[in-house]
């Protein structure tokens, strides 16, 4: 039996640098043919005639995006004795509602243990169970020698980078001597290093010295991790990328701070990428209720005074190439969960819900006139998919690469909320904000699983993706 | 009768994003499919059997390149007395040869004249003369009320970029006033301001002086023109242009400190763009012959020391990006022209002869891992034409897209030299240089103008593009 | 006769490094010895007697500063039709009464003229009229090849340094070239540049633009006055002078951004300075009334925004020391005079009255713990005379100097007004500002010239001071 | 029985901001009187007769100097089961010889023990054995809650200043939680940090790398303690401070990018110091010899590329005032102990002997023109003195001041060598330098100690001087 064969018709079809009328034409999970739209004929003579098309979707006034890949995602996560809200299933359904249809989730590493169980255990958890595709980063949190000899077992293994944290003293923090030797491995391996930077060793002093002073609350969180405990976390991160000569992604970057240490090190050449997350771009301190209330926006690194203008430098990085990628860091907690930090801040499960609202917040974006169209698709799509090592497969509209689409109607608005959202968490960081644009259907790899905003696939639909090297690099790879 | 049909197959198609394998369809002029290259079956039910192709060219083994977009060329330029050795069908046809389709001309306002009666003087002159496609900037010499008044007609004329000089007094030079003003004129009309930066003014005074003190030779035109005079007037231009709220592109940056000052801008979230050039990147000052010899590798702004670590800075900042788009400003004198300067550089017509090897030059950067491959063909083909609002006709491979393809071989070796390359100068600024890959067979919205590096099209083929504005720009126009 | 011998007792001497008891003994114009005031032995050894000291001060619970510097006034400047209102005698006794004992005042080329004669007709008016001393700069108007010439002849007059102006293109303006030949001569004769930095050209634009759109107010002054083309031409400035290779000063820095340019000339090793004026660390567009009363507070550059923390930084600059230098500017103009720009706002003649108060604002600057005591005196007395080369005879309390002394009271308070000051302009800048420290007593060359807050000298008690080079450079000159 | 009467005649006294004629009159330890020397009358009256001065010093042609103050020395100091060469005696007495009149010597604390019985050890072992006068510094290397509260008691024991080191894990090294709680301390205190900034524990990494590769040469100590490894500490440490809110002093900086991220913090408004050693300004990594010879040169930080220019920057940052004083981290080992690094150069005891030459290293700066007469004064004796808490007693010759003065010859030439200098090491890291400038005679507290070059003291001469707080700091204490 032949593959089944869709064409979306009569839509603009958006890639990082450009828009054009184009016609996709589909043959069982890969994008076989794009048609100029304006040319019946060619069209038509492609397809060889109605009868040999088992589906057209009317992209007519709409854009057909390539699906939405969140390099950034926490699901089912293990944190001090409860889990994040979202599982392999309701998490990568509410991501595909969003318009993403490919995931990064961290697994980790036990401290004791070793790497590779830690990437069997996260792959069996989400194994027929996600509804779009997944792969997987590592989070390293013991680096030991016997440690960094595996690490060539898992990037042989499709799982191609490797986070450290210079936060989190008492679960994932790493010296900068064992950052250093990872980034050592690193390099030798082609793997890229995520890095939490955050200074959790002198953040951890001003966290007990709120405490016990009772300066409990969730705000409190905010203000004892400071904006230059982030940049400084940067800096020394990419000076020893440097030394080890690693390239360097920078995660969820919160502050204008932060990027322009990032940026320093890429002005001097280095291959140091910056991700930022929707929740900065944004959310800000002043967002942040009294009382426990503030909970629901408790996050690491936190979020910053808006009055600061971060919101603002962190824009202009996305539409200047400054940021690379957009990501969710997406771990949202029950409010039961969040409750475990009344009047303990340091009890709050840290994480917010956003891998539904990725796309429709950067196109506000574009609406907004903050970044183009193009670069919207850039660094929500094609960059991190580049960045993560699934492209060509993923991240762009191309024949040969895997049928994710989204088409999206650009006019449509709509409002955030937790009484709408389908994230599987009972309160939202976004509640009320209303937003133009929204994903109408989703196709993965050829399939229809979201038609006209409503999931129509099933658990299992998602398939894991072997990941490459990164392949936004600046240098070819085997150069001088 | 039906339009010409052509399939080019078996080929990489490279594009700033990725490289696949990929068959593309062309009838007439432009493409009208991009087919799955490993699905024959795709590929030949568009073409719709063998009859209905008229031409198919095996691109196996090869890549296939959007067709470079040269920015910033000097084809018959009359400078004090004589003409840059190029005419329109030398330098286009030279330009194929090496890769480069279109290319973007500067047309020039006399002082006291106007800007339309400027443009229409070269139209004139390129009208039916180009072997490939060409596009016209326009250099404004004389900012006068009117003239602010006249730009409105000018970009209605197709002609969206107006060029500035802080160099030059007797010439081209505009003052800061002036400058200024064209500036918020160009913000007015949505228009590009590209900016020559150097301060001419100063430096007249260091060339006076080295002719009083009979420092006469060509290297000292090099040293007259410091490093620090390029930085500090691109710094000037970028708060006149930040005051003013236009785009700002810096051309022909030579050195890293005028970089330096660029991607400031940018940091700030400015529109601001860098353009060098290929001799930038690989010439210096030490490679400037004693004597009358060295007239050879004068231009302005100067090559400079390889010592001070320029040419590194500048390959890295093509692959970071910050570096937007390399372009040639070629602008090559007869050696009897470039004699007129003995005895007192001043007199040297200033440019070198690069039209021809920009593609190539810049692939050695592939070969040599300064740059990705994707990289190289966003600087040399999609930048260039979305700087110069020629995107989405040029500068991709895409349907609907100008058929402007480049089979690219990146196999071959060959080396330049004035013995054997197309441009009507007899020097080489790159005499005896061996560089890894060549320009086999060039398309021409759909013609076959260069066979197996021999060039089969005539003078006529090449016809002006009505450019729009430049989608580089990282905010979506209309925005807030 | 022997000369008159003073002996100042009980007081805290303040330098530049430290705060000590002592007594300072003075015959005739100099100080002669500093006794160790907690030693009455030594004093009255030293002393010899009672019968043989003339007069003995009181300074118990007292500062003995210094007398002060101001490196920058406009006394009877002329100004398009019009006088500043302060004349050497009023302007001089102002100054003497706020504890500035020494004036550095601006002497100024006419267009066309020569540069001596400019000097000669300054040092006439000032002649016999001025109640503390004084010397001169010169602005240079008028760069032309004999005028680089007779600078040589102006040094050896006792001027050694030589204004600029980027700004002002009507009457002092010059533009690059001529700078850059100016600060070459400088660099000949160990002369220094004193720098007006704002790009007048592009503000000129501006202004025009702002008159013809009928934004006419004195706001419209300083809103036209960006600070980013004062920043620019401080850079502009400093890139020049490196080339040159003088020392540059670049004066009335207002804003953050200017200072940040000079420091990073001073951070690359170049021998640039910085003075700003107390008007620029307690005044801001936010003082600046509605309407015409506006023109009061009309100065270039102008005052910037607090909102933007230029104060701030001015002040943490002052403390860190790069400011090097506080000057006033001092060039107000009356009331009447300030009402020409009714209307239009470029007919407003420029400049505050500031003589008096400076001493008082930087005081208050101690007192607010934004300065050390030392940094105080350093900046209002030894730096100045060190940069203006009138150390070792000014500017510090040692012995061999000039006995210019003041007694200073750190407690008293009182209010700055136009109703009490002693300058010849009929309202205040600071008019009800409250500050804390006066001046009580001053000793001109040894002779009381202010007694309790009272001028008891007379014009003619005054004298010019021939100027040496600066000696504030870092390098030892005559070395490598 | 009355004081002893010592004048010192026909010098130039040499401050921090000038240089004058003047003759010193001393009774007991003090300065009581600066007379004006060119007035015989007024120092004859003052001294009061022949018979009733002790002493006359006859200083003609000769720099009268403040008795200069070493910040950073490490005498008698306890490493790995050695000793520092140098005790009490002789290297007070090369200090002496070299004209430093004051040091502050390192006390440390023990893991484990308390921070005043290692200032009572260290205090106990100086007693009555130097020969200049001493205070102390603590370097505190095991921060715990009573520590924290015990630096009170240190402070009211007169040792303000507390070491923490980013380096040495094995022995020395705080994490950036107990530096930041320290730091907290230091900010309640008015204490000032002085921090040893590397990253020792990467550094590690690195060093660990190098032996089991083989590579145990002295040179690769050197080349396993990156530049940017001690830029990024500094920069670290700036952050913390900033946060915590207290004076940082970064010593011994080594390198162009470690004083770039001090200044940084600076220019930020800051209270950070910088600190380098005459070592960083005089030899680089091209001077160390091959193999087990270069033991000699090992220090920490070590020394740098001469070819990188950091000489320059630190020479360019004592002149411009980016650096505030210049101590020696005088701590040499006899050859004995540093061949103990044979064949694994981590067991090599660092440092280098320069407590004699520090003066004469940095006077040759000004006989080069690299810095000016008063500022070498600043650097090498009012700026530590002020730094340390020990002005207005030490570092400025002034009435009420301790009278250490050095009789300075500015034309003497002599070589430095081990065979000559004084200092109780077999071998010098200055070995045939030859320098222009010696101390003659040298004064502690109005008694000569040196004599034409010769030590004419004893043990005991020198006593303990109690330590204040840093008086060099920007803004006035108790201010806003």
């Amino acid at each position: 039996m032949s593959a089944m064969r869709t064409l979306v018709r009569g839509g603009t079809v958006v890639s990082a640098t450009g828009r054009r009328r184009a016609d996709v034409l589909i043959e069982g999970e890969r994008i076989v043919a794009l048609l100029a739209g304006d040319d019946r004929g060619t069209t038509e003579r492609a397809v060889g005639g109605d009868g040999e098309v088992d589906r057209v979707i009317d992209a007519t006034g709409r854009y057909v995006l390539p699906g939405g890949v969140d390099v950034h995602t926490h699901l089912e996560l293990p944190v001090s004795g409860t889990v994040s809200a979202d599982d392999y299933t309701t998490g990568t359904r509410a991501a595909l509602l969003g318009g993403t249809t490919t995931i990064v989730d961290y697994a980790g590493q036990d401290r004791g243990g070793g790497l590779l169980e830690g990437v069997e255990r996260w792959r069996a958890r989400a194994a027929g169970r996600t509804c779009g595709d997944h792969a997987f980063h590592l989070m390293v949190t013991d680096v030991r020698p016997d440690v960094l000899e595996e690490m060539a077992d898992v990037v042989a293994a499709g799982v191609t980078s490797f986070k450290l944290f210079t936060a989190y003293p008492d679960t994932n923090y790493s010296d900068d001597g064992r950052i250093l030797a990872a980034m050592q491995r690193c390099a030798e391996l082609g793997a890229t290093v995520m890095m939490h930077a955050e200074n959790g060793i002198a953040i951890d002093v001003l966290r007990a010295q709120a405490i016990a002073r009772g300066d409990t609350e969730p705000i409190h969180h905010l203000l004892t991790r400071p904006v230059s405990f982030e940049a400084e976390a940067v800096h020394r991160a990419v000076v020893l990328a440097e030394v080890a000569g690693c390239e360097l992604v920078i995660v969820h970057i919160s502050s204008a701070d932060a990027l322009a240490e990032a940026v320093a090190g890429r002005d001097r050449g280095l291959p140091v990428f910056a991700e930022t997350c929707p929740q900065y771009l944004w959310l800000a301190i002043e967002d942040v209720p009294d009382g426990i209330d503030g909970a629901r926006l408790v996050c690491s690194p936190p979020l910053r005074w808006r009055r600061d203008g971060h919101q603002d430098v962190l824009w202009d990085g996305i539409a200047t190439g400054r940021v690379d990628v957009v990501g969710t860091d997406h771990c949202p907690f029950t409010w039961e969960d969040k409750l475990r930090g009344r009047g303990d801040f340091t009890r709050i499960p840290n994480g917010v819900g956003v891998i539904e609202h990725r796309l429709d917040l950067l196109h506000q974006g574009v609406v907004d006139g903050r970044l183009s169209l193009e670069r919207f698709v850039e660094v929500a799509c094609t960059a991190p998919a580049r960045l993560a090592g699934l492209h060509p497969r993923k991240g762009e509209i191309a024949v040969g690469a895997d049928a994710d689409l989204v088409v999206y109607d650009p006019a449509a608005t709509h409002r955030l909320s937790a009484l709408t959202h389908h994230m599987a968490v009972d309160h939202s960081a976004f509640e009320g904000l209303e937003v133009t644009g929204r994903t109408e259907t989703v196709l993965l790899r050829g399939r229809v699983v979201v038609e006209d905003g409503e999931h129509v696939g099933a658990p299992g639909d998602g398939r894991e993706v072997p990941r490459g090297p990164n392949t936004l690099p600046m240098a070819e790879p085997g150069g001088g």
